[in-house]
């Protein structure tokens, strides 16, 4: 049996536009990829018949699953469901079950139904109907057997999703991936693990472990990476009876090769593990932030649940906020500049004393795009985390535009505190 | 003379599995849209031969211009160009110049050259260079006279350009935009200007401006709106000899019905409007944040040059920070909670006093999806803004995801400071 090919279609004319990113995309086809399936094309066409119709047309004569996003709601601009029932030949009707829910909807929020609200009820016959418990408009499921775009009596699924993402993603999970999967099994098992790293160079990455995978590899491990500032994944892939296994012994295999880089698997993310290491050896952290500026603050308050372990930070942007707010010493400061190991470590160990944390996180740099000089050019930092007994100093250079140094800066300070958890109880990891 | 029609073709497999989003989609069409251009089709396809041949054939039957992004690096993923070459029936040939140029882009640098990189400067037969000043692969524009694809004689452009952001951004807007504007002239002249809005929703937007343009509207105004969590974009577009003309009345009427929710037009961003307004007024800022957890500072220092303006702040996430670092009574923490107007006003109070600074920020809030009360729900928020002689208060309610929490947080509070700025000195607005 061949693999399943699977399209995406957004649409949406504000997407033509720019002026707004295309997040489903990337959200749905990592769902999929996860399962072990993949998508072999995304489209996105604004909101016009013709376009639509076109573009679903054509995902029909190569595709076994097609998925739209966007265009059910109860605007003017919000046609999709139309147009598609056209292009199909399948006539709307109104569905009692989802225009009562649509009346129950507003009646819970005391809200008169706005009169454009009945055409989220229109369902194309033969149609099934994905409920929508965070919004008005479901999605709907179309088997389409035969396919009538193709002449070989092939099989085709659409599936048309609401645009907004919290009420997609929902129903993506709970709805149309169960049916895939009932549908369209995948021909042999299939095992697929994602080991997220940080500190460390895709070309690094490669070097070390490319090689000793090589017998793997040889005999059908999928190997893949990704590199994004400030972190690289390594995606091993592997189909048939034997995939469970053969993924087991390549991640041991990387683990043993660069394991002190991997900070989580699959859609962990090194905020999130850095919380969790907190909660679990009940530490507190504080943090003193200058060239990061309260990014890695808000990195950590992203986190449920972060206030447990969380006690609260400084924007020590000025060098009389380093002075007045966290006593660095102006002594420090004239002899050894703002930027320089001395303060990060007095910023530091005044954050930690001044909000009473077990572990305290400094960070002092030249964000650029100016104030770089010869000795100390734009890309220099200073990272610090302080504790009772000991405080571990990192110099990482980070020659990037301003973004990206805060971005991969933070990376690095967040790095160091899971680090320095992990190792000081090895045992629990 | 028909409107142009321009297709986008990104590359990547790692794109097809959720790993990376897919950011030159939306800032190709928000270039282009601006230039009075729009695309008509995003297609993303994997890093296979029939793929990226299939995409561009297809393309080629419908677009003016096709523009495709990524695989001209020299790893062995990189393959659009053999592939497009191919494609297109065109030999390619090593370009002496480029190579050249690769030589001494590796020899400034002092590293060897990779064996691949010669591969960059391969050439299909008839397309000319697109400079690449931040990176080692050149783009390639191929004009297509006739269209291969076609058989009505009609002429076609292709180019290809390199997927680094920092290499492509540049390169698009010095190479591709004037050779489109060159060859495919609007036919008429086209205005557009993008207001944005903060503090108000699209519906009341709508409510407001919609019917008082309707005489626009009805002589050409192109009118639209693009809503993201907390903010609103209002985009007027007019075409012909009076274009200008009637984008200005358009501009002035929409001003003068919600010009106090405008913070800016086109590209400008809320931080970096706050950030100039405070330097234009030499006047300084801190922040104490609990409930945004650091996000303010971070969008303020995204800024370049913020720190002219920007003296620090406070992340005062616990109730012990609250008292220690900012000074906020423990009476005021008991009788009124921390999250209320008189913590706000306290930790305002104490930022500004600590940091000395012309004014402060202060945010106290519900995020959740923990810690609401009944009398205080998930999405309470107290916002203060302490000057000399005043404290100015919101109290918002915000009952969404964390995330969103955190940003339409951030602008509501970024925009006090912003009307209090533009308050003060209304003339100069």
């Amino acid at each position: 049996m061949a693999a399943v090919i699977i399209e995406l279609i957004t649409t949406g004319s504000e997407l033509m536009l720019g002026r707004v990113l295309n997040s489903h995309q990337q959200w749905i086809c990592r769902q999929l990829a996860d399962a072990g399936y993949s998508v072999q094309r995304q489209v996105a066409v604004p909101d016009t018949a013709s376009a639509i119709q076109q573009a679903v047309a054509e995902a029909l004569t190569r595709a076994d699953w097609v998925i739209t996003t966007g265009g059910l709601g109860p605007t003017s601009d919000d046609l999709t469901r139309e147009w598609i029932a056209r292009l199909l030949g399948r006539p709307l009707r109104e569905d009692a079950v989802i225009l009562a829910e649509l009346a129950a909807f507003f009646a819970r929020r005391n809200r008169p139904m706005p009169p454009r609200t009945a055409l989220q009820a229109l369902v194309p016959e033969g149609a099934a109907v994905l409920p929508n418990p965070n919004g008005t408009a479901p999605g709907l499921f179309v088997a389409l057997e035969p396919n009538p775009f193709r002449n070989d009596n092939r099989p085709a699924w659409l599936v048309m999703l609401p645009g907004p993402p919290r009420e997609l993603r929902p129903m993506f999970a709970d709805h149309v991936l169960p049916r895939l999967k009932g549908l369209c099994p995948l021909p042999v098992p299939c095992a697929c693990r994602t080991l997220r790293t940080v500190g460390i160079g895709e070309s690094q990455v490669e070097q070390l472990i490319d090689e000793p995978l090589r017998g793997l590899i040889e005999t059908g491990l999928e190997l893949g990476y990704c590199a994004r500032p400030g972190e690289v994944d390594v995606r091993l892939l592997a189909r048939g009876t034997g995939a469970e296994r053969m993924i087991a012994q390549a991640e041991q295999c990387v683990r043993g090769l660069i394991g002190e880089h991997i900070f989580g698997q699959d859609d962990a993310e090194l905020d999130r593990v850095v919380v969790s290491l907190l909660r679990e050896r009940n530490r507190t952290l504080a943090v003193a932030e200058s060239c990061t500026g309260g990014l890695i603050a808000h990195r950590v308050t992203n986190v449920p649940g972060a206030s447990a372990v969380f006690l609260g930070g400084f924007v020590a942007y000025s060098n009389a906020a380093k002075l007045n707010l966290l006593g660095v010493q102006a002594a420090t400061l004239e002899r050894h500049g703002a930027v320089s190991e001395a303060t990060a470590r007095e910023m530091a160990a005044g954050a930690r004393s001044r909000l009473g944390a077990d572990y305290a996180l400094a960070v002092t740099g030249i964000a650029g795009p100016g104030g770089g000089t010869a000795e100390k050019p734009v890309g220099t930092v200073f990272i610090a985390l302080a504790a009772a007994e000991h405080t571990w100093i990192l110099r990482p250079k980070n020659p990037f535009d301003r973004a990206t140094f805060k971005f991969v800066t933070s990376q690095q300070a967040l790095e160091l505190v899971r680090r320095t958890l992990v190792t000081e109880n090895p045992q629990s990891i």
